[in-house]
């Protein structure tokens, strides 16, 4: 059987302009491989209503999961929560579970739940709340969409508080040998590797150092046996 | 007249599993910024011809300018050419001028021009060749769809190699202004300056440090009157 699929959908104007490096896209890569959900798509966009609407409906078709990240904080350009609402057309207003959570925070925290802060207890009709142990506010999941925070603590916390629901496949195996030729001579041996193992995947990874070519070639797949014998089939191969 | 728009489509399995962090994302997005090419979107997607051919398609309609990286190497798994050759319905083979490039380049180098290097020639008919002051291997141009490699000194020298070829419109201008306090406390003055300046992004990053919340509140925008109009409104509801 293979692997559930999921996309990411980052969503901010910051990481367009080059402003903020994203690294959330990292993390949620390498969690999912070890878990065996096949990451399959991340796509970048702006905060625009439409935009977010229609990618969410599209990613939310093909995939198993989509994940998001970003723009569910208290300001104005915060308009994640909404077009998910919007993308699977429900209502969404502050709801008391979300609401309770953040007065309690900010209670403890002698902060004023104000109406920007309310803003983060709206919660789209029938969603599933996702626990943040970091700041409180917390994400959802509606229909097959996990929406979640930017900020990469806050992000990171609530894919860890998300995974365990997940069911994931075979976890991918990955193992990397390096070889201390050029790629170009790797090439060969590598695409003969490649017709043996149809399952596998073979990515070659060239570097330059210290004026010597070399790669580091990861094979991947879900079954070890097979990554062992095509890693010792291309050690011989250079030996 | 608004600016040009542009997506990237970064190309490889090695990102979406987790195993390399991608950078040339955030390279591309601060160099358009800066010569006034609004970056819309980027999409991340594997190694997969079908998927990658849709993708160029798709992009390529709906923006000004494409840029790829990754999967135009020597190995089997390096597919991007031959997939672009495929999106425009050209043909694709070793094209003489590629050829001499990397022939002379080996030459010097005292390597083999063997038949996985010489796959790094393949170029479709009719595109343009795109400078590589690093390894030599060229990426290509055809239709508005730049073609580059993926390894992030290769793809920074292309950039710089295929901007000044490119008509930018107004850069935009990015203020930053620190607030200390929390973004819950921000946003509703920070609402209404949006409201003031339709035509400046306004965006909030929040920050704790030392137990103390604050948040670097960005504005951005092609006018630079209003750029620091607004950062002195937000300043003077902070003071």
């Amino acid at each position: 059987m293979s692997n559930p699929t999921a996309a990411m959908l980052v969503i901010g104007d910051e990481i367009l302009s080059g402003r903020t490096r994203d690294s959330n896209m990292h993390y949620l890569a390498g969690r999912l491989s070890e878990i065996g959900i096949d990451l399959r798509e991340v796509r970048v966009i702006g905060d625009e209503h439409g935009v977010i609407i229609a990618a969410v409906q599209q990613l939310s078709q093909m995939y198993d999961h989509v994940f998001t990240s970003g723009g569910i904080g208290p300001t104005h350009d915060d308009i994640t929560a909404d077009c998910i609402a919007a993308a699977f057309s429900r209502e969404i207003d502050v709801r008391a579970d979300a609401r309770e959570i953040l007065a309690a925070h900010y209670k403890k925290a002698g902060t004023e739940l104000n109406e920007a802060r309310l803003r983060m207890a709206r919660i789209p009709q029938g969603a599933d709340l996702i626990e943040n142990p970091v700041s409180a506010a917390p994400g959802f999941k509606l229909e097959n969409v996990h929406v979640m925070a930017g900020v990469p603590s806050v992000f990171e916390a609530m894919v860890e508080s998300v995974l365990p629901t997940l069911s994931g496949g075979a976890p991918l195996i990955s193992k990397t040998i390096r070889i201390d030729r050029g790629e170009g001579d790797i090439a060969g041996p590598l695409k003969d590797i490649a017709a043996q193992f149809p399952l596998l995947s073979l990515g070659s990874y060239p570097f330059q150092k210290d004026g010597k070519y070399g790669a580091h070639v990861v094979i991947r797949g879900n079954d070890s046996d097979d990554v062992e014998a095509a890693i010792a089939l291309l050690g011989a191969a250079f030996s």
